[in-house]
C-alpha cells in the first residue's frame, strides 16, 4: 500500500504576500481554481493581517465570501486577536496562529514578544470552543534573521507552554530558509519525543537550496504534511532576504516518483505554476515547470 | 568525532563543458586557484574529448601541463581509447571512464553501445597496469533522455560486467537530473548489496530541485563522495535540457551545518562562485551566493 503525504497549498497566502505585483480578486479566484484543479484539498487561503502592512491580503474577507467549499478545508493565518476574530467571522475551517520563537522577529512580525504570543494563544484556544480547527505555527523555528541561532531547548520551552492548550496540529516553520536535513531530524525528533501524538506540519523555504532535502528528511522523520506554493513563490515581508516556499510541483515530483501519493496531478500543478508566473509577470523559482516531468510525455 | 564527506570539484569539466562563454586558459587557471582556495583536494580538471564536439575542453593538455599538484588529486574524464591515452600522457592522477546505461544516449555521447563501452573498459583497465587511479561512471544511471526509464536490473547487469575488471571507485551519475531520494536509496542500496566494498561516488544534477535531497539520501545510504561545481554550473552537451551540477557552496552549507565535515570553507566557496559568475557573464544557479550563510557574519 502506497504511503501518503499531504501538501497544503499556501500560494495565495505566503506565496504572494510579499509580491510587488498586486493580484486582484478575480486573479486570485482564477489561481485558486488552478490550485484545486492541481489536487489541493487543504488551502491556506489568506491571512487576516493589517492591510496597510500587507496590501496583498487586503481582500481577505471578499475572497473568503465566495469560496468553493466541497471537499476542501480552508485555513486563515492570524497573528493577533483581531485577525483571529476576522477569520472566525469569515467562516474558515481552520485558523493557523503564528508564534515567533525570537522576540526581535516577533516584535517586527506582530508587535509582541514570544511570551505575549503564547499568552494570546491560550486566550484564542479558549475562544475557539471547537468551532474551527487550530494549528499553531512556531515561526523562525530553525533560526532568526535578527537573533541568529534558535536553540532546540527554546523551541521545546515555547512548545510546552503552547501545549497547555493543545492545538490540533503544530507547524514548524523555517521562515528564513536556513534549516538543513539534520536540523529537521533533530527538531522533529525532539517534538515527537515530547508529544508523540501531536501531528506535525513543516513550512519550509528553499532559500539555501535545502528545501526539498529538508522535506525528505521530514518525511523520513515521520512528518506527513508539508506547505508548498505553485512555482515556489513566497517570502516573509518582515524577514530580510526571505525567499520562496517549496514549489508544489517540485515536491509532487519528488514524492510521487518516490512512490508516495500526494493526491496532486503533476502536469496540472505545472500548468498552475505557469499561469501564476504569467499573472505575476516575472520568473518564479519552480524547476519542474522548466525541466518537465520524467519520463517525458511522448513526443517531447 | 565528526563524520566526513568528500566533495569532488567538477567545475572545469562538467561545469563549463556546455557553456557558451569560452573560458580561456588563464581564466581556467584563475578559477582553479579559487577552487583549491575553497578547499577542493580532488578535482575533475578536464575531459579528453573531441575539441570539435566540446570546444571548452580543447586546451586539456595545456591546462594539465601546468597544474598545482601538492595535496591534490586531478581527474580526467575519458569516453574512448584515444581520450584515455591522452589522459595518461597528460600525467593525471586518475581517469574517470564513462559508460552510458542506455544505447541511444551512449551512441550520441560517445559513438558506441553500452556493451562496446564495457568491452573498452576491460581493455583500458588492462592497459592502466596500476599507473593511475580508476573510476567508472555509470551515466544515465537514473534515467535516459531518449529511452526513459533505466531499470535497476539494467544498472546491475552492466555493473556486473564492469566489475570483471574492478575500478577503484564507481560513480552513479544522474546525468539528466531525474533522480529522487528513493531512487538514490534503491540504487545505492542495490550496488552496496552486490559489491559491499566498492566505494561509491554520486554525480547529481539539480534539474528538478531534488539535487541536494538526493545528496542527503546518498549520505544516509552510506555514500561519502559527491561531485559539485562552483555556483552549480554545468550540463551535458548531448542530453536535451540538462542543467547544472550541485552547487559546491550549497552542498558545503548543507553538510557543514548538519555537523558533517567537508574540508571546504563556505565563504571562500561563495567567493569562487561569484568570480565564476563574473567570468561567465550570466547568473548561475547557486543559492548560498545569493542568500549568504547562517548565522550571518556580524554586521550583515
Amino acid at each position: 500500500m502506497k504511503d501518503v503525504v499531504e501538501i497544503v497549498d499556501v500560494t495565495l497566502r505566503d506565496g504572494i504576500q510579499n509580491e510587488k505585483t498586486f493580484l486582484d480578486l478575480d486573479t486570485k479566484k482564477r489561481m485558486l481554481a488552478a490550485i484545486i484543479d492541481a489536487g489541493a484539498t487543504r488551502i491556506e487561503i489568506t491571512s487576516f493581517v493589517n492591510p496597510a502592512r500587507v496590501p496583498q491580503m487586503a481582500d481577505a474577507e471578499a475572497l473568503c465570501a465566495d469560496l468553493p467549499r466541497e471537499g476542501l478545508r480552508h485555513i486563515g493565518l492570524v497573528l493577533n486577536h483581531r485577525g483571529f476574530a476576522r477569520a472566525l467571522e469569515a467562516g474558515l475551517d481552520e485558523v493557523n496562529y503564528a508564534i515567533v520563537l525570537s522576540d526581535t522577529f516577533s516584535q517586527r512580525n506582530q508587535g509582541m514578544t514570544s511570551a505575549e504570543g503564547v499568552a494570546l494563544w491560550h486566550r484564542l484556544a479558549a475562544e475557539t470552543r471547537g468551532r474551527v480547527g487550530t494549528n499553531v505555527t512556531l515561526a523562525a523555528a530553525f533560526g532568526c534573521p535578527f537573533e541568529g541561532e534558535v536553540p532546540v531547548a527554546r523551541m521545546i520551552e515555547v512548545l510546552e507552554q503552547v501545549m497547555e492548550a493543545a492545538p490540533d496540529e503544530l507547524t514548524l516553520a523555517d521562515t528564513i530558509g536556513v534549516a538543513t536535513p539534520r536540523d529537521i531530524e533533530d527538531r522533529v525528533g525532539a517534538v515527537r519525543a515530547r508529544f508523540p501524538d501531536l501531528p506535525i506540519r513543516l513550512h519550509l523555504h528553499n532559500t539555501r537550496n535545502t528545501g526539498l532535502a529538508n522535506a525528505w528528511a521530514g518525511y523520513c522523520a515521520g512528518v506527513r504534511s508539508f506547505d508548498a506554493s505553485l512555482g515556489g513563490v513566497g517570502g516573509c515581508p518582515f524577514a530580510p532576504r526571505a525567499t520562496g516556499n517549496l514549489p508544489t510541483e517540485d515536491l509532487v515530483y519528488m514524492f510521487e516518483r518516490s512512490g508516495i501519493a500526494t493526491g496532486y496531478d503533476l502536469d496540472r500543478a505545472i500548468a498552475g505554476a505557469k499561469a501564476l508566473e504569467v499573472a505575476l509577470g516575472h520568473p518564479v523559482p519552480g524547476m519542474l515547470m522548466k525541466a518537465g516531468g520524467f519520463p517525458a510525455p511522448a513526443g517531447i
